[in-house]
């Protein structure tokens, strides 16, 4: 089977069930964007980051695809069996954030983005996520979505936040605050 | 003639024909985001891929140009001779994904996008694609957009993930698959 | 206190007013986009420019927080005294972009962005810049905007976009004209 099937050179596409819509469809929005998002902490994973921050990335990869999943399927026909999102996929967030925080100071100002290239690209990552969340919580206002989708968008772009802050120390990057004129 | 002619400062822009819109209209929106994906594509052709690569870039970087001209123009005003895409040019990225195909092995399961940087960069590229398709698929609903230039764009796409798989390949990066939970 | 505080766990925010608004409301929708400006300009940032293309990625970046900001108070409820661009924010950039085009060649044409990694990623941030800007644009349609931010971001995409050319020369990067067929 070719990769280039044509069955979607008129605009229109499949969700999970079998529903052809638009490819401007909100929910083909949303998981197209939580696929660039994906895309996005493949490189941040191409940095060499420790084991750990390594790991952590490809279980949030996984994850992302489940997400997409979710999101492609029409909640009205799909019967598809398909992963939800845990408590404890949240918890896995919230931990690795704290175990950076402990050794990072309290912020009471916002910083920079920037720093160096990996600093850098984490905190592009950032705000895709945050892209991707807007919408999900779109689509969420007229269509069924797992609750579980949006709070763990939430939580990894505070994971993303942190990363960026240990990188950053790791690679003795000094931390620029922003003061309001 | 300086660079910035404060003509958009208030939020208007001319399309080719003259016609003067907000920048939010939905047709600067698709050209905009064809830009990006063009700076994107430049971001490609910056890393040493094969001379082929290298030209295959280049010529997708003009048409998108020439992409970018017939999303300007505004269907029911603009006298100017645009170039249309032909069949020639869809069948260019057939060929190619055709051709680097041949040395990949088929895939039954999603791959996560990343590896090294290159690789990583050509999934957000294949994103980035896939964005300005949805917006492009978009404006066809409400106004004339020329039929070859989504199917170059969806056929971009797929050439974008296959380039990424031989990238891959070429550098040694293994393919880490997706299983669904 | 923790980074992350659940309060956002089901899709509203709090504008600076506190007026609690949806996650996709326009005005997070154009914060969220000038965050992701900023986030670009702190990967150029961290180019080893010349001190002085340093020192204004650096103004540039303490600005887009001033327009975060801005863009983040309810016009209707906000009591914050918060900083507005003035006209010497928008000369600066004025500047910048009278200074490098001298000793620039005058353009006829397009040029295809690229050439190498840094050149890259400034058309990049040059194309976030104008999506943020397509948004603003938006947002004033319906609601009160400083009319300063976009002017502000309008110039700074022509900045960005003398930059590219600019950094491009520097680096012996050729330029390529796109040649309408
Ligand atoms: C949703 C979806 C996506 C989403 C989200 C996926 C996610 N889970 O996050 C996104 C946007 C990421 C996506 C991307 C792509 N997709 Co897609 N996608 C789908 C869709 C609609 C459902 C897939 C799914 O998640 N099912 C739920 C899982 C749990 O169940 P599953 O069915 O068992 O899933 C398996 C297969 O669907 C998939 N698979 C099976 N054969 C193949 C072959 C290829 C080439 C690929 C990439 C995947 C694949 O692997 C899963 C393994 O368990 C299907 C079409 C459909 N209606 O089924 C297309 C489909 C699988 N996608 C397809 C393609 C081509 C792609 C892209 C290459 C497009 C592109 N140019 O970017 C990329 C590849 C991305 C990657 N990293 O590998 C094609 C594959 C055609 C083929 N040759 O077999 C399909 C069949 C659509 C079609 N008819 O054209 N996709
Ligand atoms: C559509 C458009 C774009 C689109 C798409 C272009 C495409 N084809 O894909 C995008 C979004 C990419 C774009 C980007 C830019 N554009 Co523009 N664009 C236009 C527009 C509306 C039509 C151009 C077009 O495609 N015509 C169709 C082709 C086939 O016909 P053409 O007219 O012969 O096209 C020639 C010229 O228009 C162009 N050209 C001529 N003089 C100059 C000077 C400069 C500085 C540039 C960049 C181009 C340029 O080169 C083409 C060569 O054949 C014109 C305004 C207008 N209404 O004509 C502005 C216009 C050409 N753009 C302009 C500018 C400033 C830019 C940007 C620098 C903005 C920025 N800060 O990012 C970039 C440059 C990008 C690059 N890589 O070089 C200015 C140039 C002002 C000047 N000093 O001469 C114009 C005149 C608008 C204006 N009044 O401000 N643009
Ligand atoms: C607008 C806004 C943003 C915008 C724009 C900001 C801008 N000016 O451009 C954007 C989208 C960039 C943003 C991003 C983030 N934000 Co914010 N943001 C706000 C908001 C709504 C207003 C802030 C503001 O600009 N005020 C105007 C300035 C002039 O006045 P100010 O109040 O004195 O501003 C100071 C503080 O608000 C801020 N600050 C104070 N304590 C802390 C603590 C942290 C951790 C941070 C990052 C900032 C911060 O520093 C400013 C210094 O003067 C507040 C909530 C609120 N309603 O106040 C949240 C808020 C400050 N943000 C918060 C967070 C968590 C973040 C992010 C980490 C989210 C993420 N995961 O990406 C990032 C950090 C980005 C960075 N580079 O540092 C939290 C901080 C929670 C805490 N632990 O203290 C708040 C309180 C919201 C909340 N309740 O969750 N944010
Ligand atoms: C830090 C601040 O960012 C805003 N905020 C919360 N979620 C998002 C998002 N997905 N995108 C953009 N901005 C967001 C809120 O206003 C919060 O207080
Ligand atoms: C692989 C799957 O991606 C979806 N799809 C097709 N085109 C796009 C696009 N432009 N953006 C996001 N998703 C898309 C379809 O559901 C297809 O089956
Ligand atoms: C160079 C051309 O780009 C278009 N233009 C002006 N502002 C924007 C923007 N923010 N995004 C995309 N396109 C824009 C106008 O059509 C202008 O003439
Ligand atoms: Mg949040
Ligand atoms: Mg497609
Ligand atoms: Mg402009």
């Amino acid at each position: 089977m070719k990769i280039y099937t044509k069955t979607g050179d008129f605009g229109q596409t499949s969700l999970i069930g079998g529903t052809r819509v638009s490819k401007h469809d909100l929910r083909v929005e949303c998981y197209g964007t939580t696929d660039e998002l994906n895309a996005y902490i493949g490189l941040l994973r191409s940095y060499n980051l420790t084991k750990q921050g390594a790991d952590e990335l490809l279980e949030i990869q996984q994850l992302l695809f489940a997400i997409g999943a979710l999101l492609a399927a029409d909640p009205e026909r799909s019967k598809m069996n398909l992963y939800d999102l845990t408590n404890d996929d949240i918890l896995f967030l919230e931990k690795a954030i704290d175990r950076m925080e402990e050794s990072l100071e309290p912020l009471k100002n916002f910083i920079l983005p920037g720093g160096n290239a990996i600093v850098s690209h984490i905190h592009i990552a950032r705000c895709i996520c945050r892209r991707a969340e807007r919408l999900i919580v779109q689509l969420g206002a007229t269509s069924a979505v797992p609750e579980n989708i949006v709070i763990y968008i939430n939580r990894l772009s505070d994971y993303l936040f942190v990363l960026a802050r240990a990188i950053a120390k790791d690679t003795g990057s000094p931390e620029i605050k922003w003061f309001p004129r």
